[in-house]
């Protein structure tokens, strides 16, 4: 055995195999750095597109496209001004078709809408970096729902420590809304890099977070069920019709029966947002006596006219039962620009007439993840204390 | 409270929602289907880009870009001709310009590239299909590792019932290539699919895989670790220096303190592709009476030049050690095109001069993940009976 062959050889391998990784397409953009951030916030977008007549960046830091321009190697830029610090999402349009950055490869799918994600550090967004502190365990597991008569996928970080220790933990239900799954607080709303931080300032108690979907029809994320790699729909039927609402006692029994949980009320807080408000509003009267902490972020508050649910069928009368039984809060988020802002001032108005205790929290903006994402670290921060 | 006022303003909240969720494109789009998978297993590709001059569709199930026609409303399409059943990857390439299929939000990055995915049923790639099955859970957790001085995360799939049981549990320790990390064989590999399928099948038995990272530098993979967003590289340093084998110790540890397994030799398990199968060779017989079943999967063979690790210093010394402790499979397995393909050859030549007892699988094809995941499934089905 000739050990110098073996070298040769295996230097040659490697650069053969630089070059022979399948669809792989390093050569034309790999020297090419976008979204590039500077240090004064400003971010600078490139795309090589040589061949282009005009290309353009469009995201939620800018309320407009901006115009982008070609240098003499074909690479178009644009630079933004400084920017506040958020986690944002872009794509660029070349001659009127709308693509992603290929030079990122970092994205985030929302509905049926894949697109590039950037984080502008320095403030808000800290909270949603992986930062260097001790970080929980997020699995993806299936429970069984006798209520919908199949297994269904759930998401459950569980904090830094809890492997580790003997000790019961509280449990927050963190629900999405319309057109999201099981996914969505993880990808969307940086649900595990919030608690990691806010854990790690001692500003949030260690809990579990168990993020569940709420398409009963669903077993599963678009892409992570049997129906395979299909495209992801807004409007999904049985989603706001009560049926979420009466099963979900399958997964507070899966939960209580599968972690070490505080498994009573103290221990429980539920909150969500949009549709998932709705059913943080609607599962805490239908179950008057399971939880001490809801939270409605832009919530939607009134069924579907055709629901015949008896989760529907005496809501004041649930909101009464659930005031007598007693909670420790009962908050409600809401933007000024959110299209769901006069349904809310109804609903307040409602709960202002029965006395029902709760705290009004009203941000800038609209129905946005930012707005959510912003919701989750404060109401997370007021939990079992 | 004025029940039909909120009704109705519930139905004008919905139809509200619907155009104002930010950043979603349904519009242009929803109509349009890409890719299409017909009964026959042809497939149609379809991209609205009235203004484009020439679209092509690129992909590992062709050899050659294929040329997509135009037709009245501006959509681009082509339909290939009946495909053998394959999880396959593609991209369009408009007026020269690469991009993903903005109808298909499914993807996978394989290094710093981002593709799209597209499963062909109906043979093959029934393994790597979400299929009406029990499914186990796949756990992103951060282990200490003492050696590299810091924490770092790992990927662990538990089969299904491992929750519910008491019994110990046999382990696989699954490694990456060189640009992968602890998602690879999740993603691109669809480890828990196969295992889940065959493990239903009744051809594997229920075992935990372990998916760590095999880069020591790193933390996590790409916008998993503090270092954020960023543009991925294939070529990192401390992959093939010997650290990752002398620090596996580490993970052995973790893995065997975190659950329930069988933590000896017969309960033990490695194999890997590429990098991760020269892992496995060189972890194999430093820790000479670990392993009872190593596989290694279109593997490198010999160290960089430079290394000094204790690890490579008597490589025959220490696969002598590993055989006279004996072991119940040693699986080699390399596709006739594939750029190691020699190199193999020359230390399966080292070993018959051993007598090393070894068994030797060649297929068709190269250094692909296509070939990786039936080796994965051949693989597993062999281990712990």
């Amino acid at each position: 055995m000739n050990k110098k062959l073996f070298i040769i050889l295996f230097a040659l391998s490697i650069s053969i195999l630089m070059q022979a990784q399948e669809n792989l397409r390093f050569g034309e953009v790999r020297e090419i750095i976008s979204p590039e951030i500077h240090a004064d916030n400003s971010v600078t977008f490139r795309l090589q597109a040589p061949n282009a007549t005009n290309v353009e960046v469009q995201g939620d830091f800018t309320a407009e496209k901006a115009q982008m321009t070609k240098n003499a190697n074909g690479i178009w830029s644009y630079t933004t001004t400084p920017l506040p610090s958020e986690l944002y999402t872009y794509s660029f349009v070349a001659d009127g078709l709308q693509m992603n950055d290929p030079n990122n490869v970092h994205y985030r799918r929302d509905v049926a809408s894949t697109l590039n994600v950037l984080l502008v550090p320095n403030g808000q967004a800290d909270l949603y970096r992986v930062n260097n502190v001790p970080h929980g365990t997020v699995a993806r597991r299936w429970y069984n729902s006798p209520g919908n008569n199949k297994m269904r996928r759930i998401t459950i970080y569980t904090p830094p420590g809890y492997e580790e220790s003997n000790e019961k933990y509280p449990v927050l239900y963190l629900l999405h809304g319309m057109g999201g799954d099981e996914e969505a607080w993880i990808t969307l709303g940086r649900a595990s890099q919030v608690l990691d931080n806010l854990i790690a300032q001692g500003k949030a108690k260690p809990m579990i977070v168990v993020m569940s979907n709420g398409n009963v029809a669903q077993e599963a994320a678009p892409g992570e069920s049997s129906l395979g790699f299909y495209k992801p729909v807004f409007n999904l039927p049985n989603t706001m019709d009560g049926k979420f609402e009466e099963t979900f006692i399958d997964i507070l029994h899966f939960v209580d029966n599968s972690y070490r949980t505080i498994p009573e009320k103290s221990g429980r807080a539920i909150a969500g947002l949009s549709m998932g408000g709705f059913h943080s509003l609607h599962i805490s009267h239908f179950y008057p006596n399971t939880f001490d902490y809801i939270g409605l972020f832009s919530a939607a508050i009134r069924p579907r006219d055709a629901s015949l649910s008896k989760v529907y069928q005496d809501i004041e009368g649930g909101l009464k039962r659930q005031m007598e039984n007693g909670f420790q809060l009962y908050w409600i988020a809401m933007g000024k620009e959110d299209f769901l802002f006069q349904t809310n001032i109804d609903f307040r108005e409602l709960l202002d007439g029965m006395n029902f205790p709760y705290v009004y929290r009203e941000s800038e903006g609209g129905h946005t993840w930012r707005n959510w994402r912003i919701y989750l670290g404060e109401f997370v921060s007021m939990l079992f204390k």
